[in-house]
């Protein structure tokens, strides 16, 4: 088992935890590791579910905070072990999340007596479905365990902080017709026309985009699936339209179903899936100097990401890590180091 | 093999063929037995190419009527050997179209002078897939057979003429978007909703209502197929529509094309498939004269038919057969006697 070193520069431990591969399904190898690095700090509590590390601070301060990051990567592309190039550290992994994952390692390791007590979660298998969720099967087994004030997911967010995420619903909608012989089309009715109404709604719709603590979201209503028709020579009595519905947090999944029926009044509609958002919480008075600290104008989450897990359990959280999300699962996947000693020192500033 | 007696009463000809199974493919036995019953003839030429049987006279008139039936059926529904239940005739093949067969086998056999030349042509495959088609087969091997000035076929149109047919074609219609993540949708531009125009022309689409040859018919244009969308999370950059027009027989395939490219100019328009209609020809003086025999106002034919074959060839064609073509293929299919005794009469009278 190769050995963490907690202590040293933070650019070494980011290449050291790269260079330990841990494709989604295979991260044991490295929370074995994280694991056994932790438990040699006596200020730190220790906890495992499967291939997740919890580990904690009991201090009784007034407030907790939450940092996590998960440990799986997506597969690798003929790029690792890793590679330093110049300020630029190339390789699997580097931004998408191990960087971050090394700024929390440093953090639990080098502040023994924090102003909050902090809670560090590395969990598994976040780079696939859904259902196999590392972070989603703690809240399931162990909400206990992520309980807290304030979260910050070490995802990477381009040197500022991601607040939230906005929910996201899909709607099936129905649209009914009659069937006939395409050669005598008025005696039928046609689904596919019919749906044109439904298009005309997605048309003229004007998102909202709505300031929420202090971001502003951009909510979208779009067409994702459609599809009608028999046969070239039938004329259709049935078309489908799958709509998909992005909108802030200050809507629950109810409130964005509700206002989906409304827009669609007349239509059949039916609740395919749905998630919800997640406010960003900056009012909070710990976010609020977090976000002073950091020094650059927050920004919202448009996408859903698992901010929105801390969410469901009442926890306001935000994005807050090293690198280009949009480097994430490229080949070409690199995180720049000063980027990551700035994360360190901002964190490390702020819980100290 | 059964033998056929082509000089008694037609009711019984009609059961005797209904009871030689001829399912589309197994018509060799059908076939057979009609081409020797016609061979005792003198005053008939008779030839045959596979399943299909022609016979004709050659007195040098001025005139030459096609008289055409197809010998197959749909597969049997448990309905056979037909039944007599009073003056209604019940079984496979009865209405589709065997009564109408029997009529021009008396026909063939009983008018060894007729006042215009006569041929009969009596074909396999018409009940199954277009290129199977036996009268299509005669059209490529011997166009020759079927010359003529005017054609009946003797499908079943419910005791009137229905004249001619209207064409057919399919176009697609592509519409083009770009992609983007449903979270940040005003990234890209949803294929679905600009497919919203298809729709719209589609419904304001006012279709035109034609005289032609004094017969009026009906055209339609209706999307029968709508597909689109990539990803429950994606902005489709793709949506096709696929759209069916029915066109009466005063245009062709070439300015149904050119209507439907002004209709959705703007958009990719690309030609699927398309079958020319069929004028129904009943300006010309022999068929004004057979339309008035029949004594009821001539239908026009909405749907495609055979007699697109002959209208290809330059022989404007009607359908004129006893029964009622709605009750083809279905497992009560039946003919009323009547119906069968009368079309001979007038054809008789027409012909003799």
């Amino acid at each position: 088992m190769t050995s963490l070193d907690l202590t040293g520069d933070v650019v070494e431990l980011t290449r050291t935890i790269c260079d330990i591969p841990s494709v989604s399904g295979e991260e044991e190898a490295l929370a074995d590791a994280v694991e056994a690095a932790l438990r040699a700090y006596p200020h730190l509590e220790v906890l495992r579910d499967g291939d997740a590390v919890v580990a904690r601070t009991s201090l009784g301060r007034e407030t907790r905070v939450v940092l996590a990051g998960h440990l799986d990567t997506v597969p690798i592309a003929d790029n690792l072990p890793c590679v330093l190039d110049g300020d630029i550290l190339r390789g699997r992994g580097t931004v998408d999340m191990k960087a971050g994952v090394a700024v929390m390692l440093r953090l639990a390791a080098g502040l023994p007596s924090p102003r909050h007590d902090l809670t560090f979660v590395f969990y598994d298998h976040e780079e696939v479905a859904a259902k196999l969720n590392g972070l989603g099967r703690l809240v399931r087994n162990h909400p206990e365990w992520l309980a807290g004030d304030f979260a910050i997911l070490g995802e990477p967010s381009d040197g500022t902080v991601e607040g939230g995420c906005q929910g996201t619903i899909r709607v099936k909608i129905t649209v009914p017709g009659v069937a006939a012989h395409a050669a005598r089309s008025w005696k039928g009715s046609n689904a596919i026309h019919s749906a044109g109404a439904v298009l005309d709604v997605l048309r003229a719709y004007v998102p909202r985009q709505p300031v929420v603590d202090g971001l502003r979201y951009h909510e979208g209503l779009n067409a994702v699936k459609i599809e009608g028709g028999i046969a070239g020579n039938v004329i259709p009595d049935l078309c489908t339209v799958f709509v998909n519905h992005r909108f802030a947090p200050d809507r629950d999944v109810a409130a964005a179903e509700a206002h989906l029926r409304e827009v669609f009044a007349g239509f059949e509609v039916e609740v395919v899936d749905a998630a919800p958002g997640a406010r960003p919480g900056l009012d909070k008075p710990a976010a609020k100097e977090f976000v002073e600290l950091v020094g650059r104008p927050p920004a919202p989450k448009l996408g859903w990401t698992d901010v929105s897990r801390f969410a469901g359990l009442g926890i306001p959280a935000v994005n807050f890590g090293p690198g280009d999300p949009l480097l994430a699962h490229t080949d070409g996947e690199h995180v720049p180091v000063p980027e990551i000693r700035r994360t360190l020192q901002v964190l490390e500033s702020w819980l100290a």
